[in-house]
């Protein structure tokens, strides 16, 4: 039997395994779930016939580690996912819940279906399919899944630190993404990420609004006006040195982060957005790709009960995101945010500024490296189509962390999902059922890397 | 045996039933705890022999009336107080439970000690010393108690109304606030109050912050510029109009919100607050006093959970409370806030601006009236002071609703506490032991009072 007949005698199968995945609610923060979710792959990874599988410990999540060795003379690929998802609040902007998974209309509902237990599943069905079928895989194999990339793969690092030997290989291939076989793309670059926690505190204890409203000092009303020095009308920020280090976007690398109008439509339509905000000098997509960005991710402040209760509230806490690019350092960067933040204080509160750990810095992607040139060739024999370039806004802590700590080029292939870190997620069951196909053929053609 | 007599050998009795009463969650939302508190009452004013005792059913929260009506030619007296309380959170700022009433120090520390079931236990106490030394009250009394005061007594106009004929008195007398045994004081007039709550979405769902973060609309960034519109650095209102029908603090008034450096001073460092802010031009006594303030009572945005979640949040949600003086109109002063509210608010976000009712305008004693005279001379023979007369920035709406609804004026006495509407809301045993005597006091005294 060849593995094209394999995977379709088994779709039931796996789209049941996939909901069995899905069920499990393995939020980064819930240390316990999230081990289920690595024991889980731990099984499936003994069941099609891994070797070395292990849960590796680590200060955080566990990491599952197993490899298949037994293609003398040829490559060796490091297999990388997460089975860890984002929160998946708030939950009443579910249509059904959120680790119930549901299909409607050809799609699979649950958080973590695209991004990207989908994904995870099917390099391991491919792997399976390939070994069940020809008692080999094409290249030597070494998966490295973890718990941790939704909240910036802080233990990662130190993991492949520990076991540089273990994790010897010429290149990594990670499926964290999404595909468009109508435009198949290459990733040139992503942007890093880093966190911040602002705490404002103006008194002791909240205190009566009708006694003391009008003279005495607000937490919620400062907040506003620390949050509200961030960014000017348009949305473009104001902090000094916030767009130091970002590389001018140039007429060869334009083209990579190009949108229809129809495209950008869409985006608001899809959103009910009536408009982007942002720097005015550059369309959306180059904003969200190739400029950094401060987000406001959370606030909180006071009464959050039914009505109005009459306090004046004593601490007020934003949560927030930066997204950095080209070469800006995570650390100067929240350095800035501190200062503008603690320069724009106002003077009847304290704050404070928590840098959170885990921050990343952006990828760019070594162009002229022959995993990109395997890739592209590989999309081309695929699609029929050239692949273009494509930086994304989102970031991929992996490529940076295996350049940085192995000296390995990784290449994205994932079939992604929409609605990724939102309500309604959901992942395609055609592109769960091409998917799988797709990574035999990557595992096969692969095989003839050179690096 | 004589009241003072009877009140001793029960100190001990009183202390625990207070307890009792203070242990009833009876929170204004939670109407099946309110509930239970006005039964609780009820049943008490049966056992002290009032008549026509009665729970009232209104489209809100019930109110509790009863009489004892046996003194031919003496003036009739209505007595006012609630059972509801404010909400207790944030639970984690009090040192014990709120609903586990604790002594320390010679305090009972519980969500509605001082604001207000002490206070009506008072007036409970001491008709039950006289009755049962002296065999009857020198004065008529009619009970109003109601459970809707902490939410702005919405139901209590309607009541009145419905029972013109069997609340027919002289005058109120309302224990809803503090007393200075050291500087006695009659009420010059009280801040009305307005509540909205402002509703911003940007989008219809959140969305992945890597994605789209820098071109995508904000709701939280959209909330902050509006909310920091509303007050300058200083905390002066912004709003136009917010200042109209304010009456100027004249030579004859001012004396009655002075506050000396001492007594500022106190309330910095009772909140651990670094100063005061807003109108400049005002004392801070002033500006809580007799200035309109408009308060941000609470934010909510985006994540709530732990660390950060990458998330671009599609609503936003503020609370704001009015504080309104002289002869504003709350329906006025709400249209100005929404008109600017709605003015400021970025394009690229859709906001509504919600009045919640219960909106209760300012309170203006008639200074010439008799029962002004009486509270004078009362507080002159207990205190052996003059009485000062003061304005307060808290809201009294029975001193609105009885002097709309019955055309009478209210006097007010009552033995306060500390922390209001906070977290470890205390009245001091002293006070409470005090109280039982003055309330005896009271209704001997006023059995003269000519309207």
């Amino acid at each position: 039997m060849n593995w094209t007949t394999y995977l379709e005698e088994h779709q039931t199968e796996y789209v049941r395994d996939l909901c069995e995945f899905l069920r499990i609610p393995s939020v980064s923060q819930v240390k316990t779930e999230v081990t289920k979710a690595a024991e889980w792959v731990a099984e499936r990874l003994h069941k099609i016939g891994f070797e070395h599988v292990q849960v590796y410990e680590t200060k955080g999540n566990s990491v599952v580690y197993g490899d298949w060795l037994h293609a003398p003379d040829k490559p060796t690929v490091i297999l990388y996912a997460h089975y860890d998802v984002q929160p998946a609040d708030p939950l009443d902007l579910w249509t059904t819940p959120p680790f119930e998974p549901t299909i409607r209309d050809g799609r699979i509902y649950a958080r973590g279906s695209g991004d990207m237990k989908g994904n995870l599943l099917l390099q391991l069905i491919a792997c399976e399919a390939l070994l069940k079928t020809t008692g080999a895989l094409p290249v030597n194999v070494k998966v490295v899944y973890e718990g941790e990339e939704e909240i910036g793969s802080p233990s990662l690092p130190e993991f492949i630190a520990d076991h540089r030997e273990m994790l010897q290989a010429d290149c990594v291939l990670d499926s964290d993404t999404g595909i468009d076989l109508e435009r198949p793309s290459i990733l040139a670059g992503c942007r890093g990420a880093a966190e911040l926690e602002i705490h404002v505190k103006s008194a002791n204890r909240d205190v009566h609004a009708g006694l003391f409203g009008g003279a005495y000092p607000n937490a919620a009303q400062a907040l506003s006006h620390i949050l509200a020095s961030l960014h000017n009308d348009e949305g473009k920020v104001l902090i000094p040195g916030f767009y130091n280090h970002v590389d001018d976007i140039t007429d060869d690398i334009r083209p990579w982060v190009t949108a229809t109008p129809e495209e950008e439509q869409a985006i608001l339509r899809n959103g009910d957005v009536k408009s982007f905000v942002g720097e005015r000098e550059f369309t959306p997509h180059e904003r969200s790709r190739l400029r950094p960005a401060l987000i406001i991710a959370g606030i909180t402040s006071g009464y959050q009960g039914e009505g109005v209760k009459g306090i004046i509230p004593s601490e007020a806490h934003a949560k927030i995101q930066l997204r950095l690019v080209a070469s800006q350092s995570p650390e100067e960067s929240c350095r800035s945010v501190i200062d503008h933040v603690l320069q724009n204080t106002p003077a009847e509160v304290d704050v404070t500024v928590d840098v959170l750990p885990g921050a990343v810095r952006a990828y760019k992607a070594p162009m002229d490296h022959p995993l990109l040139k395997w890739n592209a060739e590989f999309l081309t024999s695929l699609t029929s189509k050239s692949p273009v370039y494509r930086f994304i806004g989102g970031t991929l802590p992996v490529t940076v962390v295996f350049q940085d700590g192995l000296g390995l080029c990784t290449a994205s292939i994932g079939f992604g999902g929409e609605n990724f870190h939102a309500p309604d997620e959901w992942m395609s069951l055609e592109h769960f059922q091409t998917g799988q196909s797709v990574w035999c053929q990557i595992l096969e053609s692969i095989r003839d890397l050179k690096v």
